[in-house]
Formats: C-alpha cells, sequence, structure tokens
C-alpha cells in the first residue's frame, strides 16, 4: 500500500480556513474548569438559574401532544408559535416586529454566522466596539473583513467620535448596547439616537446584539436600537441566559430585505433548528411563568454581582478599577498599566482562581492590563474566597514589578 | 424623519449572498404539503417509524440524571459519550475509527457547510456525482466553487471515466455511495476499491455522504468508503433518517489534520449542537433497542418500496423506466425523452400527487425528463392511489405531445 504525505501538507484548505488559528480562549477555559480552580471565567448562567423542572414538565406534554411536528423536518425559518411569540415580546418595546421578521436560529452564535456569510466578502469594513465580544469576531472573521475598532468609552461606543467615511463604508456595525460582554457597560439612551440618526444617514446597517438585556438589576435599560429603527437593525436574541444555553436556541430580526438572503443561508446551514428545544423554548415563554424565572434570575445575579463588587472594594489594592455592571453577567477590571494580565493569569490560577485576561475581547490592539470577571457562575462564598486570592496575586505581582515602590 | 431608500438597494451584500437564489424545490415541496396532495416529494420519514416513546422515556431519564449537562454549553466537538457510541458502530466496518475522528453536528447539512467552509475557496473545483444531492449543492455552493459533474450511470460514479485532471486539481468528490438521493443507486464494491485507489493516487479528498447506509432492504452494502481509506475521507452520518429528522443530530469522521480546522469552523458556526438531541440520540443509540428499531423501519420500507415498484410496473406506460433500490428512501424515474417533468409536475398536482422535477438534482445540466419519488413517506393506499394518478398524468401528457401516434 502507498504510504502518505504527511496529512497537514495533503489538502488545500480555503484561505479563511488557513487563517483560522487555535482559540487560546478555549485552553484557558479548559484550564478553568479544573474542580480546584474558583472561575470567573466562562460565561456560563449559573446551574441553579436552570429550570430544569418546567422543562421536564414541558418535553413531556410537547411529546404528548406534537411529537411528529417536535421529531419531523421543520421550516428553516422557524416554529411558526416560536416566531409569534418573540415577535410579541419584543413588540413591548414601541414598534410593531411582525412573526416574518423573525429567524429562529442555532443559538445567536448562528445569527453571527449568518450575518458575516450575508452581508461579508473579504476586506470588507467592519465596525465593532473596543473591547467587544470575542464570539462575534470569530464568527465574522471567517468571512475575512477588515475590522475597524471604534471609539468606546465606559458608558460604550462614542457617536461623535465615529469616523464618517468609515461609517459609509463599512458593511455594519456589532454592538452589544446592553451589560456588553466583557465589559458590563451600557449604552445611553442619547447615544443610542445619535448612533441611530447617523447610522441612517450613512446608510450603516446597527448589528445589536443582545443577549443580557433580560438581565437588569438595577433601572431599566434604554430602548433598544431595533425599536428605534427597525429597518436599520439586524437585532439578535438568545435564550441562553434566561432558559438555558444547552437548548442552543436564539434568534434575529431583521428587515425583510435581507431577511431573504439570511433564510437562504440557514437553509443552507443546518436546515432548521432542532424541533424540540425550539418548543421547549416556546413553552417556557408562554407558560406565565417566564417573566417570574427572569426575576428570580435577576434577584439571584443581582446579589452575585453586588457580593463581587463589594469584594472588589475590600481587597483590590489601589490603581485597580472596574465597571459597576446595571446587569448582565460581566464586569471589567482594569489592572494598573505595569500588570499584564496574561501573566497573572498564570499566578492567580496558581493560587486557584481564574478570569479571562482582556487582550481575548480585542480584534485588533489588545490592551494588556484588563480582565473580564463573570460573577454569575460560581457560588457567593467562591466570589469571596476567589476575590481576595485574585487580589493576593494582584498585589503579589505589583510588588514584583516595582520593587524600589515597595520600600519608599 | 428622512424616509429611505428601497431596502433592496440599502445594503451591500456579499458576493455569495447575491448569487444565492430562491429554492424552487421550496416552495415545490410547500405546495406538496396541502392535506388533499398525496406527496412523493419532500425526503421525509414515516411518521409511524419516529421512536416516540423511547425518545419520552429517555428524556425523562436525561433530566433527571443529567440536566445541568444537557442545559449547559458543552464542548464543541459533541457530547463525549455520542462521539464514542459513534466510533465504535463506525469501527464494525473494519477500520478503526478513534472518538477523537468524530465531530458532533446539528445535523449532516451542517457537515457539509462545515466541509465547503474549510475547504473551498471561490473558483476551487468540486467533483459531484450526476445526479446528485441538492442540499449538498446549496450548502457547498455558498463558497462558490466550480462545480464539476463526474460521468455516472446507473449504478453511480464510473471511477474509469474520471478526468485525471480534474482529479488531480480538484478540493473534494462528493459522493453518496449507499442507495443515492435522488437515484437510489449504490455504488459496487468494485468501483469503491478503483474510486479510493485513484484519490489516493491525485491526493483527492473524498467526501462520503451516508444517510441512508442503514436502510437495507436486500443484501448488504459494501464496505464504506471510510472503511478503506480512513485517511482519505471525510464521512458524513446521520441519525436524520434512523431516529429524527428534527433532533438535529449528525456527526462527521474525518482525518486528524482536517478535524482541526473542521472543529474551529464549527465553534464559530453555532458553538456546539445541542445538549439534550444529543443525549437522546446516544441514549437511543446505545438502549440495545437501536439495532431492533432499525430492523422494523427496514421492514416498513422494504414493503413500501416493494409496492410503489409493483405499482409502476402495473401503471406506467411504455416508455417509462425506474430504478429498483436495494435501500434508502427514493427512487428515480426516466420519462419518455419528450416529457418534461417540470410540466408534468403541474398536470400531478391537479390530479393530487406531487414529486419532485429531476431538474432540481443537477448543479449544472438538468435533465428534463427525469423524477425522484419518495416511497418512505406515503401510506400503501396512496402509494397505490398516488402511482396511478400519476401514471394518468404521464399518459395524458404522452398523449397531447404526440397526437399523430395516437391514432397511428
Amino acid at each position: 500500500m502507498d504510504r502518505h504525505i504527511p496529512p497537514i501538507a495533503r489538502w488545500q484548505l480555503a484561505e479563511r480556513a488557513q487563517r483560522m488559528k487555535p482559540s487560546s480562549l478555549r485552553e484557558l477555559l479548559k484550564v478553568a474548569e479544573r474542580p480546584d480552580i474558583i472561575s470567573f471565567a466562562g460565561g456560563l448562567p449559573s446551574p441553579y438559574a436552570l429550570p430544569v423542572e418546567r422543562l421536564r414538565a414541558s418535553v413531556e406534554q410537547i411529546l404528548q401532544r406534537d411529537a411528529v411536528g417536535a421529531l419531523q423536518y421543520g421550516p428553516s425559518e422557524g416554529y411558526t408559535p416560536l416566531r409569534e411569540a418573540i415577535a410579541a415580546r419584543l413588540s413591548r418595546g414601541g414598534a410593531i416586529i411582525r412573526p416574518a421578521q423573525v429567524l429562529i436560529t442555532t443559538g445567536s452564535q448562528q445569527a453571527l454566522d449568518l450575518v458575516g456569510r450575508v452581508l461579508i466578502d473579504p476586506g470588507s469594513r467592519v465596525l465593532i466596539e473596543t473591547p467587544t465580544y470575542l464570539g462575534a469576531v470569530q464568527a465574522l472573521a471567517q468571512y475575512e473583513p477588515a475590522f475597524r475598532e471604534m471609539p468606546s468609552d465606559g458608558a460604550g461606543l462614542i457617536p461623535e467620535c465615529l469616523d464618517e467615511t468609515a461609517m459609509r463604508d463599512a458593511r455594519l456595525l456589532y454592538v452589544q448596547p446592553n451589560f456588553q460582554n466583557p465589559t458590563g457597560r451600557t449604552l445611553p439612551l442619547e447615544r443610542r439616537i445619535a448612533l441611530v440618526a447617523q447610522a441612517r444617514r450613512h446608510g450603516l446597517l446597527l448589528v445589536e446584539d443582545d443577549p443580557y438585556g433580560e438581565l437588569v438589576y438595577s433601572g431599566t435599560t434604554p430602548p433598544s436600537l431595533l425599536s428605534m429603527a427597525p429597518d436599520d437593525v439586524v437585532h439578535l436574541g438568545s435564550f441562553s441566559k434566561v432558559i438555558a444555553p444547552g437548548l442552543r436556541v436564539g434568534y434575529l430580526v431583521a428587515p425583510e430585505a435581507l431577511m431573504i438572503k439570511l433564510l437562504q443561508a440557514k437553509q443552507a446551514s443546518d436546515l432548521h433548528t432542532a424541533g424540540i428545544t425550539q418548543r421547549l423554548a416556546h413553552a417556557l415563554l408562554t407558560d406565565g411563568e417566564y417573566d417570574a424565572q427572569i426575576d428570580a434570575i435577576r434577584l439571584r445575579y443581582r446579589a452575585q454581582c453586588a457580593l463581587m463588587l463589594k469584594c472588589l472594594a475590600e481587597h483590590m489594592p489601589d490603581g485597580v478599577s472596574w465597571t459597576r455592571p446595571a446587569g448582565g453577567m460581566f464586569l471589567w477590571v482594569t489592572l494598573p498599566p505595569e500588570v499584564d494580565s496574561a501573566e497573572l493569569f498564570e499566578d492567580a490560577l496558581a493560587r486557584g482562581v481564574a478570569f479571562i485576561p482582556g487582550a481575548s475581547f480585542h480584534a485588533l490592539a489588545p490592551r494588556a492590563n484588563t480582565m473580564r470577571l463573570t460573577f454569575t457562575t460560581a457560588t457567593p462564598t467562591q466570589i469571596e474566597t476567589g476575590i481576595a486570592r485574585l487580589a493576593q496575586a494582584i498585589k503579589a505581582r505589583l510588588h514584583a514589578t516595582a520593587p524600589c515602590l515597595a520600600v519608599s
């Protein structure tokens, strides 16, 4: 039998595949999963927040009443009653959203993939926040855009600093207005109004990713970009944070002309999202306990967020600052400029605590002295212990990098 | 408020999206779903073959024993016990398949999408059978390859007629060796041996799509291409035909160097396949009744296939021929050359019966006098009535197109 050339050289890969890099984050998350580690790394919901009993009751009903519907091939657009329920809920936001504008996706990660597929050619300009959600960068990067980071501060994108030429040329601007991943920041109303006006003026499509919008802990969120400009926005939503990520049910809302293409891309991607999981999302969304479930999650996460903020204030040395999110799952810590959070990660791990270094959330120019902390997954006791350990690791590193100051 | 440019002109779409065309097949299948129509059109399993009771029992157990595992985020590779069970089952075929070679996908449609994404650049040559599976063409077409149809006959691809230059240049050859969609034909052992030898000689990657391999009604299938050349084949499998399509659980098996890239593409596509549906597939694959379930499906479909063949022989006029599949879901009918099956579709619909015109299964040069009939979905009574009606429609059209012959 003829002997083979080594496999790596055997097939010519597509250019986009040659550019794909193994995710360092993935390796890092694997380490963070070790049972001896207190992890603030993964963006996971609390296991205690999963509505297991309601799902168990619902799946029983679905397989009794609609087994063939749930198990046979289904429409690529998604399960009609689920699309109707999503449209009705989003229409509370002001603008009327029709079920025909809603496409069910296999998690909102797939929505990002479809948006990239339909809108991005190699070299197309794509505008993003600084920092921004890594999963979005990974999904869109497959279609080989030229990313451009837009000026952002503690409140998010700064509309008056957006480059007019970039806006005119760009295929889309990707933004998470509510409790952004990784920073936890929320784009204020006046910036939303300004952003929408600019987008309309320049014919720029806004891709509004809103997986955390329901997780409000103080005040209310400003109106969505979708509600302000339904003809200019593709809006992405998810049930991963309020029901369960393992269902892999998300959705997008798009203007009609884009919907046609997004639907064709969806059909070619996986035909349709699983019938059972779509019906489970529908059952939980409409069983009358959905808002109560969200309230229970808010109560839990609000307390965990407050506790983490309290522990940070107690333990962190001078020169460390952090965001105070009004919702979501994450807060963002800025370290003194001399601390590289990737190096700190190793120290912290040795002390039994994990986070995500901030460099992971920049498409272009990483800032090394930042990190993301998730406050939803760990228990209160773990939060207390973990933040204390993390502060020790930071202090040790500050001590190590500035020995002269330490004795002054 | 400024008035908008009409939506279609507002955003610049990616080139691949501009080329996407609405699926005529989709419209056609919608018509075929009307309750007054006997449909041989869709490629659906029989609703009577869905293992509803076993799924109900399994989902109950999963949510009792492993709720958090099923509902939380999971690994992109898939649920490890499912990968192990698939590898063990495939290893029965001769070659040892390791779980690390198995990637769980959201239906095997997603596997096709991932293969295209990792291997196809615009203009890359991709070799296909004539006719071939439409869903594969749609998935791969998104990556803008130059398709080339390979010489095929009633037994499938003809290895000795394959173009050597084309094989050397091509990124992949897509083939369904068992009970092919749409023809029902099976590639004989000697052709498999020749094909594998040629692929190795020219460094051509074979993409072996095998959704119907378990649905054997007479004899046995030859060894898979995977078992003959695991280093040269990406093998796609599915639970859609033997458990339920609505689960959206499929898989691919790939050589290690490709797996790395396919996994990265999977992660960017939808993070992972739903936890519940993967565990359901695993539960049914390993509960000891899987082979009995397959036997029951075979028994049903074998009878329906035989009945359709009998009805065709009874009712069809001279000049109509059809394949005699040894398994699968489809048979392929060739009409007299003067009959256009797209026109016949309208006549048949008026008589209350539907099929898929054969032109839908050609990427390049459609042959108009062919059609695909599905024998799995309709009941025996519907098969008898439907084939009789279809024969009437064909006779009427032959009569209409050849009035002189009719009186001779």
